[in-house]
């Protein structure tokens, strides 16, 4: 079953004849034939006309059957004896055959009789349910679940992209909470993962292949030990989809966005010398953020602004411009821009407001089509600008940021590009770039991917937003860029009050938060809960190694550090090792008698600093260990910066020797736990004052990271 | 049914006679005894002797019935036609009556017939499960679920202490998952709610009624439209139950805890002058701390210790002693704690380790049983001592302590009450106590419960535990002080593995971890999740004055913040008010015109001070809020400090007119937020840079706390 071809020919007829007849659904026959045509079971059903060809089609249909007498003389086949349920052998349909016609005969001799019905019988076994929806961002999509309560009243489904991979289909028989029910419960034999696998894979493949299909429906579908067999099937099919968003390829992408983002000459359409002007704000940030590139001030009179030469427009400049930063008020944007398309400048950075969130959709639309027409590819509007530190270049009428490093993020919210700089800021978390995406007119978070996925300054992408206008695209760019940098989201929206709250921000329809969480996963993206944990993820995360395997252990001088380091373990599917006798014994050596060795290694209070670099140590040098999570409590015999200290050398010692693992650190204590937690995290090892759950949910976001790129093994 | 006596007496006499057979549980026939003796609803039967008894019988007990003949020379009831199901009406009984003799007869003429069964019969309606347990620290649980697979594969299922009110039954309806099957699902009436709360409080008093019940299944319970009737009834006896932990009365409590607590004089056991020692640091934080009551160092040889005299027994000492500080090693103890018995101090604080938690369980035994003889309350062993701010009192050997508040913190483990501590200096929390508790030999949280409950220096109570030993005491008081005080929990060991590591930490067996939810939440209790969430709550909560109602509205400046912030709504259950169309245009006057209202009201970023002070005034004037959520956005029109302080001006300004609400901020900029935000902490306003969940997780624990003690009306 799982190799049957695909008849797409006998799909296009059946869809076809549907669209010519007028009709937007399909009846039960043709959905019956579709099935058949793509290898999707279905309830067989064949006459006979012997017994012996009865008991050979039961035998391939597979049992329990029922069967029928098919003659035009019985109508009440029932009361005539003609209907046998539950037939269980070659021998009992055989045997039962006979009957039927012996029942028929009596019932009415001279009845003209055609065969007896062999049909296949569903029962026992699992009742899910296997769907197909088109989504406006994602487009198609395949859904699985439970039957019955378990899909209406617990919501319990899963969604993943369609085609979906047999991996992928795997996925999902794991993805729903009641994941138990399909390995069997109350005796009940496990379903075969096989063939409802496969059976989604085909139905996902048939949705991908005719996009004319927007909706299915199979429910249920009965899975048992032996086979998966839709009892009913639903198609409903969308003959005028809605047009596809214009994508350019990722090589047309990466040529413009290298110029827009590391440009080497920028124009500031609005550059003004006077104070308290946006204009000004982006000339001053440019030129004092010490931006090496040229800059050309462009402004309708002036000669000069701030010692720079000024131009009327920017066809004016003599050389090449790769960008330009728009500082005007909307109502010039368009005929601006399209001046910087004549001048063939591949980017402008729409800083303006007074578009789309305002209500003003024309207006939007219209720069869209400049952009489109001469093929400046837009930024905003309704924007901060952007920042890449590894230019200097600070594009923004906001504060100034210059700390250098290599988290890249992107917000749809101009407060929350504030927010990024503040903790940015205050963290001391090296950025390489920020940008503002807001009305994403056109530029987006996969234009963002596309470009930070090459840009050797940048290790993790971080990126905050409210919609993806494209997820489809996102998801596609996704897969690829999560396999080389971790990619973490902060989607807005989760719930239907901020998904309210979301459409009257953007005029963004947010779309079920169950899909992006399925299918973010799916392409490996690290979902955070929070505007803090984005923040924690895209600093700590470049700060880890790549673990190279699940064994995780924890060493803790407290006790109850231990308890609450586990626990958050737990929620962070971080998974700590079962510790083998021999490594047990050894941090045995290294700790009071009454220290609980086991996971955690609890190496008890008030022990010198030794005993942590003991543990520390082995804990590094035996392989079999592959992340450490240690918890400090503060006692005078350890004061926190012996201890930040010691790891700090064990750590580089060990990296002498070539051994680097995860590291991260929960430090319990008085103030002086700060500075320990800053000089650690300096150091490349995560450390957080007065929390246990943080570094190990930035240990976590790591494994999902590694995990998702399939760097586990 | 509700008011149907419990016949306590009928119930006395099944117990007893299977203790006098030596059976730890019931029959079917007894275990229906049982049920009906506390008007718990099992399906009934009676014989009939006439097809009119017949009818009025099955009237009584509700249709459909079955009838069944009952026949000594009637073996094969069936076969005779002797069994009809489904009867529906009180005619269809009295035809299937007749019916069921004239087939008696027809099958066998001289039968003898003594009648027919009219018997309840269970369909239709959901199928629940309602459980009784007996756990070892809550006590007596009944637990409710939906059958089947949602419990035995979900573990859909909620616990409350038994005996559970009305109220808390009610409450179970509505605290499982698949709370919805009860309303009526696809077409299904909705269950009698009345009916199962009736079944399931009679189920937890009649285990309360009687302790030697130690398991009780009623699965399945049918409940339907019209009650709620349980087709199985199985019931367990324990007739040797676990000793009950010993608790003095909440008066005899109180007076010790009060002279622990707050002592006039202390002794310390092991004082030293010699540097490093922990006698030496306590008596260091003793006297540098400022305790104004009297000092008596406690040593063997000498005359003075820090300029105090010394003594050598507690004996010695002529004055009253209220606590004596023990910083001897652990073999010691129990010789200086006999003379603390007889020179009947109240308490002793036991900072050695050395007890249970190095697997010296006897020497914990011991102490235990001499604070029982001589009356002396222990707190630990194996703690950092205790603070208690208002007195100047650093009972510990720990880093002094001394910012005076009204949140009142305790740790079962010093790890955990260091990081308390250092928190609480770096956030500038005021603190009225931090208090170890170590092994918990005796005093516990429901100790420091009924102290802090009267404490008026204390507004706010948040432990960290691992386990309650005595869960049952500890519910019974946290219900009483949290209608009173909020009280915050950190319940380690949520998880299998943070079980494990608690109990390798402490010996405690932990929990399992729905039962601790549910019962914390029945008692008022709010739960934190993790330990920076107990800190935050425990510093925020007590800014925040209670609020009049559910009514939320945020008000921010940034709608990226407005997103996020409705998603934090939701999951920290904080609820946005619908926004009434003449409050909605009163906003819009303030906010430029692509502002959004309703709510979250959008003012839009780059608006001026007024605008901010406008939208807040008129939400706090507006009596149909009851609580802000403020969204502050960066901007150099608005600087943090210019909002930080105008907040506070209209704060200050409606406090005059006797207008006070809760308000907390979320504040997205550069670094400045950061000063903007402890402004505004200081000033009342519970206020986070970078962050959009914690203030709402903190606003959604006051109002965990105002719903539970009733305050929200």
């Amino acid at each position: 079953m799982a190799d049957a071809a695909m008849d797409k020919g006998a799909v296009r007829r059946i869809l076809d004849s549907a669209k010519a007849a007028g009709r937007s659904s399909l009846t039960a026959p043709e959905g019956k034939e579709i099935c058949d045509a793509y290898g999707i079971a279905v309830p067989q059903e064949a006459v006979a006309r012997s017994a012996s060809e009865a008991a050979s089609l039961a035998t391939k249909m597979g049992f329990p059957v029922v069967l029928k007498i098919v003659s035009p003389d019985i109508l009440h086949k029932t009361e005539a004896g003609g209907v046998l349920v539950g037939l269980a052998s070659d021998d009992e349909v055989a045997q039962g055959y006979a009957t039927i016609l012996a029942n028929a005969k009596k019932y009415k001799a001279d009845a003209k009789i055609d065969g007896v019905q062999v049909q296949q019988m569903l029962n026992g076994g699992q009742e899910v349910i296997v769907g197909a929806v088109t989504d406006g961002s994602f487009g198609k999509l395949i859904a699985f679940g439970m039957g019955g309560v378990l899909v209406e009243v617990l919501k319990d489904i899963t969604f993943r992209l369609a085609p979906a991979t047999k991996d992928d289909a795997l996925s999902m028989l794991d993805g729903i909470q009641a994941a138990e029910m399909l390995k069997g419960v109350r005796g009940s034999e496990p379903v075969s993962r096989d063939a409802l696998a496969n059976l989604i894979v085909r139905v996902s493949q048939l949705i991908s292949d005719f996009p004319e299909i927007s909706e299915m429906d199979l429910n249920p579908v009965f899975a048992t030990a032996k086979g998966a067999v839709a009892a009913d099937v639903r198609i409903v099919m969308d003959f005028n989809p809605a047009p596809q968003r214009h994508r350019p390829s990722q090589e047309e992408i990466l040529a413009s966005m290298n110029r827009i983002m590391r440009p080497d000459a920028v124009a500031v359409i609005g550059a003004s010398a006077e104070d308290g002007k946006i204009g000004n704000s982006v000339m001053k940030n440019l030129i004092n953020g010490g931006y090496q590139g040229k800059i050309y001030p462009i402004h309708p009179k002036a000669e000069e602004i701030m010692g720079l030469k000024a131009y009327k427009s920017v066809k004016d400049v003599i050389g090449e411009i790769d960008v330009a930063v728009f500082a005007i008020p909307a109502k010039f944007v368009a005929a601006a821009l399209i001046e910087c398309g004549e001048k063939k400048i591949p980017g402008a950075v729409l800083i303006p407001s007074g578009f789309a969130e305002t209500g003003n959709v024309e207006g939007q639309d219209e720069i869209q089509a400049i952009g489109r027409k001469y093929n400046v590819r837009l930024m905003g509007p309704n924007i901060y600008g952007f920042y890449y530190t590894w230019k200097n270049l600070c594009a923004t009428f906001c504060t100034a940021y210059d700390v250098r490093g290599h988290a890249a993020l992107s917000s749809q919210s101009g407060g929350i590009g504030m927010a990024i700089i503040g903790f940015s800021r205050s963290a001391k978390m090296g950025v390489s770039a920020i940008v503002g995406l807001g009305n994403k007119s056109d530029l987006d978070e996969d234009d963002l991917l596309t470009f930070f996925e090459q840009d050797e300054n940048t290790h993790i992408i971080a990126q905050h937003c409210e919609d993806l206008k494209d997820g489809r695209s996102f998801a596609e760019i996704a897969k690829r860029v999560t396999k080389k940098k971790p990619v973490v989201m902060l989607k807005a929206g989760r719930t239907s009050a901020g998904a309210r709250a979301a459409s009257s921000h953007t005029g963004a329809l947010a779309g079920n938060d169950k899909i992006y969480e399925d299918v973010l996963k799916q392409c490996g993206v690290i979902r955070a809960r929070s505007l803090r944990d984005m923040l924690d993820f895209a600093r700590g995360i470049p700060k880890l190694p790549t673990p190279k395997g699940e064994n995780v252990v924890i060493i803790t001088g407290a006790g109850g550090s231990g308890v609450l380091l586990s626990d958050a373990c737990v929620d962070n599917d971080v998974r700590l090792m079962a510790m083998p006798p021999d490594l047990d014994a050894a941090f045995r050596k290294f700790i009071p008698p009454f220290g609980a060795a086991g996971n955690p290694v609890d190496i008890t209070g008030g022990e010198p600093p030794a005993t942590y670099k003991n543990t520390v140590k082995l804990g590094l040098e035996d392989e079999r260990i592959h992340s450490l999570i240690l918890g400090y409590w503060h006692t005078i015999v350890t004061p926190p910066m012996v201890f930040a200290h010691l790891i700090v050398d064990v750590v580089e010692e060990m990296k002498a020797k070539g051994i680097h693992k995860p590291i991260v650190a929960s430090l319990a204590g008085d103030v002086q736990v700060e500075e320990a937690a800053e000089f650690l995290y300096d150091h490349g090892i995560p450390s957080y004052a007065y929390s246990t759950e943080i570094p190990v949910a930035v240990l976590g976001a790591k494994y999902k990271w590694a995990r998702g790129a399939g760097l586990l093994g």
